[in-house]
């Protein structure tokens, strides 16, 4: 871990590091390469990342990524999921009910006029209303001068403040998923480890005006792979990472935040695998909400294990203490933020975020109920969700017209329900929730009497503004009316009284940082658009080594060896495609290149920009990343790209697809 | 739930329900019938029901109960859990390393004795030392005049104490098990649901001096069947219930006790499905661990629903306030305790109970280490466990040959080790036991380094006493005796401070009972023999009827129903027989008999004191049976005797084991 390491780093697009790439890789990072990345690089809404990779509109992303509008594409005898899709004819090509695409046009430092909005003196109250107009005003002036999508993003956790615009598309259409036996080879089992052989892509494609897309620049499908020692370049949105929170925030999450995390995503997941187990309709509905769980648990596990290393914490301590003797105050206001977050922490998460009610309806109720509050209001003054510049985007996934279905709402409902029972520590607001009834009871009679399923009820409800709020029948209204109030205080308290005074130490300890070291180390993951790079290279570990990449000889292998036993099935046209594969197709390749959750669906590309795979996981030793990054053996795995030819191609019949890559 | 609540009751074999049987169903409960139930019930210590049924020493019990000794005579190429097994002759029934089998042989009520040891001013230490002294002083006279196992139980939470003394075999050998697909049709999704058709039946048979034993009486074998509406008994050892507990002490329950029991359940039901989940192996040896905790899930989940009902709550404050008013100073007594107990029951739960070592070789290392420290010590001095009247008990477990498998050790201890970190709350203790590593690598070096695998390393250290404790390189023995000082402080704490004044409070509340109310209600659950009775019957749920048994059509049809994917997998034998088994066999009934965990293997007899089925489970609404007795859907679910044997004949030609139970 020594100059290894300078493989760390998701970088801001207008602050690359060419000087490492330079140094480390003889890399001249050009700017047609970095425009190109910003261009072709595509944002799902829905937590993940893809490319463009032809000059008409067509998108990779992992198949997680699409599963979610799988799902909602799916009606009883056609399961996309379980069955997979390929549009035979642009025609067949699929529009899915709720899914954005951003694509990131221009980034503006707006850090100056932020930070000036705040005045010295003000109370943390003052501060944070001070800070979301100035952050509501700028988003509306460029949304209202230019009209893209324009969002602030707070990096150095208050640090720096820059201005993201994004084209958006909300016309995108489903090309081609594979089954998820192949997407999702080796299920939970195998998720974040390697050797792997997932299948994980998907392909969309984004109209606008009913027409495919033209990009102004897209990822060319490389012909010629990868080989050890390759520099390769992840073009993404990685969500998260925590790198440089304080000591006393990272001792909070081991012993609070995470703790809280894991009990409820094992409860949640308990819950979703018995109402799958239930039947096959159940499987099917509760498919992709059991991935993301499954898929989350497995993550904060690994993050968890990080917190408990205790090298982990005290290279953690190193690092603060270093930069902590220029001025302590800072850190001390953050050890203090942490004692007032442990008190509210769980109500803000049951309540206001709504881990107590994990329900579509629920989320559509609350929206309805907030909406009509807030639009009164100026945009500046509202709940951050419900400013002028996103309420396009909202009303796009409030009105969705993808199905919800009532049995599994109520499972959902029903277990999130119990578990604020078990979690709030607070009897009287679990009483005024559960109004006398048991948690399951309860659940099926929200779910019962809500009207919300249908999209023009929301619609209704919307147009006829607050009066129609105060006085709807509706269950789930009701329950949102009845538990706002609570909510909004909480969520009050911890944006005056956590996040503020935060917000004003971090900025502090960023000045610090950039005194001592300059901008050498990049912000934390925000989900917006970050360059990261690295070799590709194998591993040991257990004294084993991992080779850099698989190959399809390696899946049918590992097929045998789990007996054919899900989740290593086989998908049936993989089966009857085996003697016409060339064993040695690649499957998934590794490399060290710095990613993270929401890295998901990432282009990985060569020096030439040209797309080599697609980034769908890490692997086990990868998940300390939220907090460190390491190289030794902590990989980001990716689907090789000219297998995933091989197979539109062998496995799947699908030509049409593989000529727009490859051009034959 | 008016007069049909008559049928509540788990009676004390020297305190039956004459009356009230006579009342209701006429039935003259006699002598003969109550000396049947008693010497021919048999007690499975590791916590079942079960009972004689052929003058040979032929023993009935559930499948569930038996699998833990299923596991341990599994071997690899014999699973015995997959495949079940059939001695063809008595020369092939296999012997168990470690099931110790009690048949009561007498009640003896030693209530004066033990409460006159407690002398008034005493304080709890004091209180609490001088009621071990006597328990154990009247344990070891009974056990050196009779030779037989000799227990004091105790009855209404501190009301009652009374001496039993058992019968012990530990010579028991396995005859029949079906395999777990037929045992188990249905699995986790099925388990306390109804209509049900489960074959959860496993026969033993009890030597003595390497002969079968004659027990004095045994449980003819029905030729008859049930009918709806009959009169049925079950006789077995229900493990606990919390009906005379006070409402401080069931809201404690509610609010951190079951919470807490849920998130640990979870967590390790989580574990054990990812270990299962990476291969056949890993599947095989995790079986049983696995259904035990998904059960233990299910339990605690039902409970919990119960606990958050307010009508059930209502009603226990009603019961409360009936008597309350004659004194209500005990009831204050237990709610102080409740506070005491919160304050250190995670302690006591994970390090003295030992739910943060999840391991049988952390289990046998505590018991070395603490063997070394007790047997120097006067049997009254000593941890309860260790008194000398159970001495011979603890060895035969200790000491059990049966295999243990490293893979699950570590990921069970892998898994506990984590949840101590999540759920102790004192980052101190948790560094000493992860002793600077994660929970991962920490459980993978105690297993390591831990020689208690070998039965005669742990006799050798027994045999070798303090010294070699003291000197011992064993990562596991280490770890035990680290941090046994914590482990006997909190237990002294809470034996002291909370279970001491809750049993004298208790005792006052049962002095209150029983003047007000006479002895018409039944003492908790303590893992003792009880007699039910009830009436076969169905009962109706969301408007649809469910009938008082099933058949074997039934069975089909519902696999059928769930395309055949597990847990609803035909078994091959099954399936083999469909066309020569009748249809109309019966398979499973249920009756308003009131049971409880514990009772599951518990022989279910009809008027004449015949086997007409084997108890195996309760419904879903019959989880709420902790608390209050309802019989409205309430149900305990049983194997039916005359589909058993229909079964044995047809579908596994086990003739010979057949004619045993029905003579032909």
């Amino acid at each position: 871990m020594t100059t290894a390491a300078a493989d760390e780093g998701m970088w801001l697009l207008n602050d690359p590091p060419h000087a490492k790439l330079q140094e480390r890789y003889g890399f001249d990072l050009t700017d047609p390469f970095l425009q190109r990345a910003m261009h072709a690089s595509v944002r799902f809404n829905n937590g993940g990342s893809g490319g463009f990779v032809s000059p008409d509109g067509l998108i990779v992303t992992n198949h997680h990524i699409g599963a979610d509008s799988l799902q909602k594409l799916t009606r009883p005898g056609r399961d996309l999921i379980a069955d997979g899709y390929l549009a035979k004819t642009r025609a067949d090509e699929l529009k899915c009910p709720d899914l954005e695409l951003n694509v990131l046009q221009s980034i503006e430092d707006v850090t100056d006029r932020v930070k000036a909005a705040v005045k010295p003196g003000q109370s943390a109250a003052e501060a944070a209303a001070a800070r979301r107009a100035v952050l509501s005003a700028i988003e509306k002036e460029s949304l209202d001068s230019t009209g893209l999508r324009s969002d602030v993003v707070t990096l150095y956790q208050g640090g720096v403040y820059h201005l993201y615009r994004y084209q958006k598309y909300t016309d995108v259409r489903l090309v081609f998923a594979p089954e998820s036996a192949a997407a999702a080879f080796g299920g939970d089992v195998d998720n974040f480890e390697y050797p792997r052989f997932g299948f994980d892509v998907c392909f969309f494609r984004a109209y606008q005006n009913d027409k495919p897309v033209n990009p102004s620049h897209y990822f060319p499908w490389s012909k010629t792979g990868v080989a050890e020692g390759d520099l390769v370049f992840v073009t993404g949105h990685p969500g998260t990472t925590n790198r440089l929170e304080t000591v006393a925030r990272l001792k909070y999450r081991r012993d609070f935040g995470h703790p809280y995390q894991l009990a409820r995503l094992r409860a949640m997941e308990s819950a979703l695998i018995q109402f799958s187990e239930t039947g096959p309709d159940a499987r099917r509905v509760a498919a992709t909400d059991l991935h993301r769980v499954a898929n989350a648990r497995k993550v904060i596990s690994g993050q968890f294990q990080a917190l408990l290393d205790p090298a982990v914490m005290a290279r953690k301590e190193q690092e603060e203490n270093a930069l902590r003797s220029a001025d302590p105050k800072p850190w001390e206001a953050i050890e203090k933020t942490q004692s007032l977050l442990r008190s509210r922490e769980r109500q803000m998460a049951l309540l206001e975020r709504g881990e107590a009610f994990s329900s579509e309806l629920f989320a559509a109720a609350r929206h309805l109920v907030r909406l009509a509050a807030e639009l009164p209001k100026p945009s500046g003054d509202r709940l951050r969700e419900y400013r002028t510049s996103n309420l396009d985007s909202l009303k796009f996934q409030l009105f969705s017209p993808a199905p919800i279905d009532p049995t599994l709402e109520v499972a959902k409902l029903s277990a999130s329900l119990t578990f604020l029972a078990e979690a709030l520590g607070d009897r009287a607001t679990i009483e005024i929730v559960l109004a006398g009834k048991t948690p399951r009871v309860r659940a099926a009679e929200l779910v019962a009497g809500c009207k919300l399923f249908d999209v023009a009820e929301r619609k209704r409800i919307f147009d006829a503004g607050p009066a129609a709020i105060d006085q709807s029948a509706d269950t789930m209204i009701q329950l949102a009316r009845t538990i706002d109030p609570a909510a909004r205080e909480v969520r009050k308290f911890i944006e005056e009284q956590v996040d503020e005074p935060e917000r004003q130490a971090y900025s502090r300890i960023a000045e610090i940082r950039f005194e001592k070291f300059g901008r050498t180390i990049a912000p934390d993951a925000t989900f917006t658009l970050r360059l990261a790079f690295g070799r590709v290279s194998g591993y040991d570990e257990d004294g084993v080594a991992r080779p850099y990449q698989t190959t399809v000889a390696g899946l049918f292998q590992r097929a045998g060896k789990m007996g054919g036993r899900e989740p290593f099935v086989l998908a049936d046209r993989w089966k009857a495609a085996q003697s016409k594969l060339d064993p040695t197709t690649p499957m998934n390749f590794v490399s060290t290149a710095d990613t993270i959750g929401g890295n998901s669906g990432s282009p990985v590309v060569n020096r030439d920009g040209e797309l080599v795979g697609i980034n769908f996981d890490r692997n086990r030793p990868g998940l300390v990343r939220n907090f460190v990054y390491s190289d030794v053996q902590a990989r980001h795995i990716a689907v090789h790209g000219g297998g995933v030819v091989a197979a539109l191609k062998t496995v799947y019949g699908a030509n049409d697809l593989a000529r727009e890559l490859v051009g034959q």
